[in-house]
């Protein structure tokens, strides 16, 4: 869908699509991250979806077994989850067994890599089926330099989670684009990797060469290109905050735009800590960002309300503009809002 | 020296010593942490060192071929370099292969994996010699949970790398337990893991599970006991600030000791960066180690003074106390001022 410039992992170079999402047996939309990702930015590649019993969550597509996909033209299954953890369950070797003997390949970004699953390396082996693992990092990463390098920057930063940097990064490029302007959206996870057909999956990465991906994922460009890059945890995460940090140190951005769900009032998944506010969230990436990129500025916020009518939706970007003193916008809704925070990144 | 009650990992159960500590062709002594860390807290482990032509760094020991060392009982070789990125450069391979012609296994910390590289991997099992790479993290680390532990902990945190916070947690350690508090040195790096048999390379954890990895590091314990955790890298760097806050989130320490070298004023190989001053360092520290732990507090600052005459030093371990207004000592030379900073740690 977008351009890219990146050397691509052999692995993604010919993503067998169109795809089944795989959706295993969860229960909590939250989770099903890849799933929604690809039904909602590359949805001529999704054929359908499948689940195991128990599961509840749905992408909303038709709801297929495996050999009725295969039937309607799906090459592989992509495991449309990303859990804690990333491991693959035992409930769900089943279902992937399944798939690969209707004859479908299995593309999957969780940590794990399936080819150290027994059950699934055999059963590719003997049935000449491929599994494609897009959390592998690139090799070669080297450790960060700090050095600045040409060109324009956005990254997205969230309050916390799973709340919509990656769409609002998606739909940020797209807008820049639809302006004339030239700019490349950079994945930094999996659903974006499997979207964009390249990237860096930012938490596979071994710290000590984290930041250094971040300088990798948005190399050296034209003076008046920008790098659209999408962001991943939070600065406050109990858990993922050092991956943030790596991000926003090896990033070195322009700008960045805040990203929130009004209403979430704790960490997904780790319910002690209350979410930051909006105002923190600026105030400590302006603070760390300003180390390896002294000009960072904050050029808005964006506001995931898909929860919300649309009039309330409108009403709290207005308020919320209003109080924060800036653009506030949901890109999925687009309007004059997202006009306006689109006008801001170029200022 | 130092118990410790870790799982430890099966290849850090039988090290091999004594050994001879291998400099390479280094002329930047900050680069032979590894080798001087072993020097001055497993002196009884060291036979002697070895370098390469064109190397000018000593650790002070007895200069020794491999072939000599053996005779003197050594039955292993320390790299005791750590360089930028953790690579064996090709100039080191010839000497390694010479150590293990001598009888010698090979212990390193580096990033890269000795068995990947094809003239030691094939020298190795011809000669019936072992690879030993403890920069390698256990199995099963999971992702950070962000619950407190019982037990109280003490982290070093610097304003760079390389200036004395593995130091500085290895003299506390040692103090704490002649006062009689039960205590454990936390090894954080490869030499760290080295003098105390173990402990995790945090900067070798994958990055969504750094925090994880510092949380398993200083497990459950009894209410009374303190770990001191190494810390690694510095929240100001440009590289590794990702290594440091997972390690500062998922210590959850009760206090932080800030470790600082008089007089260096750019961060060690990248010269672009101003090094933050202490008061920096120190703000930054408690405000992001807040997140996990609410009632974490500063208890002083350790000063490597060893480039500094007696009297310089101690005067300027006043003059900072006092205008600090905590605790300042050098725990290299002791004395009344680092009795102060342990009384401040323990109070």
């Amino acid at each position: 869908m977008l351009q890219t410039r990146l050397p691509t992992p052999q692995a993604l170079k010919a993503l067998p699509g169109p795809y089944l999402l795989f959706l295993g047996d969860i229960t909590e939309p939250g989770y099903a991250k890849t799933a929604f990702g690809l039904r909602d930015w590359a949805p001529g590649h999704c054929t359908g979806e499948f689940g195991c019993e128990g599961g509840t969550v749905t992408a909303g597509l038709p709801r297929m077994t495996p050999a009725e996909a295969a039937a309607q033209g799906a090459r592989s299954m992509v495991i449309g989850v990303a859990n804690a953890g990333g491991v693959i369950p035992d409930a769900w070797v089943g279902p992937i067994l399944q798939a690969m003997e209707a004859g479908l390949d299995i593309i999957s970004g969780m940590h794990v890599r399936m080819g150290e699953i027994e059950r699934l390396r055999d059963a590719a082996s003997l049935l000449g089926r491929r599994l494609i693992d897009v959390r592998e990092p690139p090799r070669g990463i080297q450790v960060a330099t700090g050095r600045p390098r040409s060109g324009k920057r956005l990254l997205t930063l969230g309050t916390d989670c799973a709340l919509g940097k990656k769409y609002t990064a998606l739909a940020l490029t797209k807008a820049f684009t639809q302006r004339g302007v030239d700019a490349d959206f950079r994945a930094s996870g999996q659903t974006g990797i499997l979207i964009a057909g390249s990237g860096i999956p930012m938490d596979a990465v071994v710290s000590d060469f984290a930041a250094g991906a971040a300088e990798m994922l948005s190399p050296d460009a034209a003076a008046d290109h920008w790098d659209v890059i999408e962001g991943q945890g939070s600065l406050f995460h109990p858990a993922y905050a050092a991956v943030s940090l790596a991000l926003l140190h090896g990033s070195q951005p322009d700008i960045v735009v805040i990203c929130h769900q009004p209403g979430r009032e704790r960490v997904l998944g780790h319910p002690h800590f209350a979410l930051p506010s909006i105002e923190e969230t600026i105030a400590l990436a302006l603070q760390l960002g300003r180390r390896t990129q002294p000009a960072i500025r904050c050029a808005g916020v964006s506001l995931n309300t898909s929860h919300m009518d649309e009039a309330d939706a409108l009403r709290l970007l207005a308020t919320e503009s209003e109080r924060l003193g800036c653009a506030v916008a949901d890109p999925m809704r687009g309007g004059a809002a997202f006009e306006r925070l689109v006008e801001d990144c170029l200022a």
